[in-house]
């Protein structure tokens, strides 16, 4: 229950930093963050869940993640999917308040952070494009969160350079899909919004799932200290 | 007495730091730091006091802080008092210097960095979106100072994690109420400005106050290591 | 093997991450990365795989690293040649990966992210500017590389030095050769483009590699255990 | 002569990125890093040597810090005039190779990145609030250095925190100064560009060595771990 709490809390606060920031100050006259602030927050939800709430549950806060680490051996099957329940139920939380906050001064939510491919593009990228663009995403996202978790890593700083990877990866990839690598992310923007939105969730279901548990694969087969003994 | 000069030069320096930069150098012509950068500031003071002067005081550098501490069970009733005091002078004695830097080059100090909602919030949002905002994101803030202080957290990392966290909640929410979180940072502003700014500061204390008491219950309750044995 | 897995998917990271956070990013309407976030994406790649991949290889990714490490003697001559096809491998995967996504829009790849100097040169700096930069910062590159790996450095916080270095080396020479200090990376993306860029090849072969053979000199001369009982 | 060396090394770095990052990158068109670019190489120039070479001379980099160590009771009065001719000699090196390369597609290099007041101020603030902000800034900067580096402080993060301090301070004050709190890296910009640069440039040894001293004095009185047993 503990473990299941922090998910919540965690994937909370990763959709009300990052998508926030993404709704209300990216392009805000002047001064607003752009998307290198929007990659930044992105990436700081995560370092700040990890340090703080990463001994409770391990931080996952994606489904994508849960399954990677579940496919690597990390992870418990039994307790995927809770995990995942939680971090969809912590997201669309966080899109609520959002909405309220979002709405408080009297604008529309417009199409909020939602992620898409085509005209719902940000760059107008066609759908092949953004699925080789998840898939890769998130498979590197995941060979680093099984190597900097290892035990052979130092100690003490997966959770920054996790938290910097989703950073990184936002850097290249929002004019492209508006970045998920993250189910519960995408569903908790696009149950808002509705219509194509909606209609183009899939994608942000499967690509990161197929690049997760292509790099827990890779990481168990070639980079793992089981491997060494094999 | 060393504690409370810590306190004292620690809030110094985020009011001098965070309101600083968003006064001198956020919207300067072409090469202006942007919300972005006021961000990255009032992070990096935590991260700078909290290495620097962690050690003495704990580097709380805010009443709010200061209070879900002790909600949650990690810092002494007695000390409170004393630790608000000396926050809330650090803060003004900033704010004096900010004023003679800020009027050097013969200019108004317009709004300086003031906090505040409805008219006064920079992207005039409402007094309930301001509410809500400021609690979540204090509530937030806390949570995660309590987990990365924990014992079972990496040792070391706690300031990263707090500073940065602060950084994150500036890149959500500067065009709510230009962010506060932190009472003792909203009256060094109001009080030099006056006026309206002045009637709204009661929300940057309340609200604040109301999110760090809720996540001190909280992360006792759910997530601290007594609540295991419980 | 696993080592040359290790260098092939960090190379690859290392050029989808910076040049594709150039070509797809940088320059976006209104909320572009610009050189800053060009810069921070190239230097996360370094600190994601150093943590990520550091334990199995060493996290080089750069031909120039493996040539300076060698001549500063951290690193066994006899791995040398195929650490650098592996490195050159990777960003030509990832070249191509950046292909597919880039032109996804309809869009042609222009300079991709070439380096160049003369009238390739983003500031049109000559090739003696050019040279002079690419050696110096490389020299100081592997400077700090091999003093951050030093037995005598803090432990564990050398990915980050590193990766942040490379951060600061874009921050100021983007403008003078897009920067390479990376052979690699440089290739990856003149054979994509061709005619003239691949014509300036040579230079960011020879003066990454100049530069790190300096450093590995002076350091293992001043800066090493070795010469204090010298 | 190897602590020589290494300050000659930190400090040519230090102004080769951070002046530099100012002179070739800052106002490039449309993606120029700006101050926020600007502030974060500073920063990281003490980052990345602090790890390279912090272990061979502590990587002080500039005569302010040096002397405030001395103050404090860190660093020993005989080596001070050797570690400040060295920081000198490398910053003024690093000008020449800026200069090199900044000239190289034919620019004049204008104010360089000289620091100045009133008519030399980047938003022509007065000498009064000059002193007032270098002598506040450097003394912060100290009181960090001094802290951060303390046995009771976290192991192996203050090269991070006093690297991060650097950022802040340009934050905060690059409009003032241009932010200089280091004399080696004033006078390595003001003797390239002669005339009322180098006239103004009593200043930016004075105000950084006053803050410095004071720093030195306070924390020795008040924080040290010496000041709990008086």
């Amino acid at each position: 229950m503990k473990k299941l709490a922090a998910e919540f809390f965690g994937t909370f606060w990763l959709v009300l930093g990052g998508c926030g920031s993404a709704v209300l100050a990216c392009n805000y006259p002047e001064a607003g963050i752009g998307f290198l602030g929007v990659a930044l927050a992105f990436g700081l939800t995560v370092v700040t869940i990890a340090y703080g709430l990463g001994h409770i549950s391990g931080a996952h806060l994606n489904p994508a993640v849960s399954i990677g680490l579940w496919i690597g051996g990390r992870f418990e099957g039994k307790d995927l999917i809770p995990y995942i329940i939680s971090q969809v139920l912590g997201g669309i939380a966080a899109a609520g308040i959002l909405y309220v906050i979002a709405t408080g001064n009297g604008s529309a939510i417009g199409g909020f952070a939602t992620n898409g491919y085509g005209d719902l593009s940000p760059g107008k990228y066609s759908m092949t494009a953004a699925l080789v663009c998840e898939v890769v995403m998130t498979f590197i996202f995941l060979l680093v969160i099984l190597g900097a978790t290892d035990n052979r890593a130092p100690k003490g700083f997966a959770g920054l350079a996790i938290g910097l990877c989703l950073t990184l990866i936002h850097l290249i990839s929002i004019p492209v899909t508006n970045t998920s690598v993250n189910p519960a992310r995408s569903t908790s923007q696009a149950i808002f919004v509705g219509g194509e939105a909606l209609s183009q969730l899939w994608l942000f279901w499967v690509a990161p799932i197929v690049g997760a548990i292509l790099a827990g694969i890779v990481y168990k087969a070639l980079f793992s200290a089981d491997s060494e003994t094999a």
